[in-house]
């Protein structure tokens, strides 16, 4: 099995908790200061996130930014 | 007193761990493969760094990117 990427593990982990949390993107990209089509690109690892839109979708989220990296 | 920014306690954990364990700017950015000028942007917290290069750095320091953000 081929072991992910870092992006991927963000992205996964984001996509998991926002859906715990019951968000859709748009919820979570308004919340987070944003775009909804960025939220979307960084849940498939299309991006490479930078450390302060890391902490503003941490925050929104309301979890710890190591939590996003598990 | 202004509390620091997500970039600036990253910067400052980065350069004293790079410390502690003995690495210059120039010996971090070689095992780190990055360039030794964004090196010392990132511990003077003017540059944003990627999720990428967190792990970069976290992997050439031997830390958990959690030890980073604290």
């Amino acid at each position: 099995m081929k072991t992910k990427t870092i992006l991927e593990k963000f992205g996964d982990n984001v996509r998991e908790i926002r859906k715990s949390k019951g968000f859709s993107q748009e919820q979570l990209s308004f919340k987070a200061d944003l775009h909804r089509t960025y939220i979307g690109m960084i849940e498939r690892a299309e991006k490479n996130i930078t450390l302060s839109n890391i902490e503003k979708i941490a925050k929104a989220l309301e979890v710890e930014i190591s939590e996003l990296l598990k």
